[in-house]
């Protein structure tokens, strides 16, 4: 059973994988090479990963067979497991509890070679609409406080697999990150009384200095302080706390926005490994003023992270507005 | 000149390098192998830094000559720069001001290929020395307000160049990561009238099954809740806010420990790419009940840190008491 444990300083919780405990010789096979690997996440492969949660396919298909064109399914090496309760208990002046929560796997596509931003419109549409449908399940359940989705692509940004997939972590809490974002958009908020986001929304528009593209409905843009080069966020114009409840006319919007900024940063930085994450509100918090949902693409241009990680402290040797005007007259 | 740009949600502040920016076609060329190039920090090639800040050395030794056994430079490529004035202002709902602060690097030893652990104890109470000579020199300047002093070793932690160096970073704020520490210190001590790492380190020896090293005067431990596998801390035993005050009997034990740590470190892990950071008090507080300076190793042993740094949310396959139990085995 993994274990979430708090950090008793700035209360970072992480979890202790105790399931997947690595001696120290095992760290150099960390990432092994990928090639004469049967894909599990290829169709025609569907035994070689836990049965189905949800698919999206024709009529007719069989579970877990091919045919579909979006299918999710529980991580096989999960990092938090789904059983159990949660028996929150102290350790002296530590705290911890059971390592429970969801961990799982959004098959993007079939097509092993094809990544977000190769996609029809519609099959973008899609993959946000299984993240939502994910959400709406998983938030039935009481044990959990938040759902975290993200997606690694390339073995530089953490993808083990190379097969366009995201992931979904659901935990017993609202992580760290989280709430400085939360408890930093209530200060603003209380402050000004009006939305953080919607207020860099509307300047970011006005002065189209650091705006990358823009519809209808959604705005990128670079920010003003991007921890990394050609850090890029993508917000809906209309202020919303919680992504899950996405209308289906803004769908349609959120896909075609989606597709161009991965175009451009296809574009631009020669497919770069990337990680992006959808930041949203709390599940048990109602309709927030102050939280604004959003995703956040981080491009993994360089290794030299370390510096960072470990400080906390960010570097960025391309200004925002420089990044903008690329990403902007990239096709 | 290079910025400091204020993100407005979570008031992280982040350095944009605006001098070294760069193009998207660069970033490749980022890691540049090392064979082959003169290394600027061998003896013989002082002039190949900017002029020396200090040295220790015998008598009667050339500024910027050989026969110096430790040497503090600038940083040739500097990510804040020295003259100026701050010049904080807005820019619409934004806060920036000039990247003013200091970026020195601090050459180790003059042997290429020897480590932090494979120093005499006496050479490595000098590197220790030379961070407190320079935080003492530099605190003097009323623009900054913290120093922020690590290492990278290794090019998967950072490190651009091979020869065993440390860089300090003077900055005119405080960095998010350290207040979060100082808030959260305070808040245990609000509660507990104690400090919160003074209860870390009793319950560690109290119950013995996380601690790496120790002497009389400091202990090395993993922590409850790490990061990362193998992340390991050293703390001195008693209290003491600022790394600055430092005895000269505690630096003879803080060396010590640190030469046992790095020694067991590379046994276990085969010489692993690592960041270590010295947790310090913002240079314009007062002695403070709640905070305890300290120092933080974290070996870099997967590539797969892409998750980690985008979410915030940290995932650790290896329990903090298997990483001891290997550590204190090992000589």
């Amino acid at each position: 059973m993994p274990e979430l444990r708090r950090d008793p300083v700035i209360g970072r919780w992480v979890i202790i994988s105790t399931e997947r405990g690595k001696r120290p010789n095992k760290f150099a096979l960390e990432v092994e090479p990928e090639m004469g690997r049967l894909c599990p996440f290829c169709p025609g492969n569907e035994d070689k990963t836990p049965s189905e949660i949800i698919a999206y396919a024709g009529q007719g298909r069989e579970k877990n067979k091919p045919g579909w064109w979006m299918r999710v399914v529980p991580n096989k090496f999960p990092a938090l497991q789904i059983e159990g309760s949660l028996n929150r208990k102290g350790d002296g002046m530590y705290d911890k509890m059971n390592g429970i929560g969801a961990h799982e796997v959004l098959i993007e596509t079939p097509d092993h070679d094809k990544d977000i931003g190769d996609l029809d419109e519609k099959k973008i549409e899609d993959i946000f609409w299984a993240y939502r449908d994910r959400i709406i399940d998983l938030r039935r359940d009481s044990r959990f406080e938040y759902i975290l989705i993200f997606k690694n692509k390339g073995a530089a940004a953490g993808a083990s697999l190379s097969h366009p997939h995201s992931q979904l972590i659901a935990t017993p809490m609202v992580p760290m990150r989280v709430r400085q974002e939360i408890i930093g958009g209530k200060q603003y908020f209380d402050y000004k009384e009006r939305c953080v986001f919607c207020d860099m929304i509307t300047q970011e528009l006005a002065s189209n200095i650091r705006v990358v593209a823009e519809n209808d409905l959604f705005v990128a843009f670079e920010p003003f302080a991007p921890r990394f080069p050609f850090e890029t966020w993508i917000l809906p114009k209309n202020h919303d706390s919680h992504f899950e409840d996405l209308q289906k006319q803004e769908s349609v919007y959120l896909a075609r926005i989606v597709k161009v900024v991965f175009t451009k940063l296809k574009t631009v930085l020669d497919d770069p490994p990337f990680n992006y994450i959808i930041h949203n509100s709390p599940l048990k918090d109602q309709t927030l003023p102050y939280y604004h949902w959003h995703i956040e693409i981080m491009p993994k241009l360089t290794k030299i992270a370390g510096f960072e990680w470990g400080t906390g402290f960010y570097i960025n040797p391309t200004p925002p507005e420089e990044a903008a005007q690329f990403l902007k007259e990239a096709d």
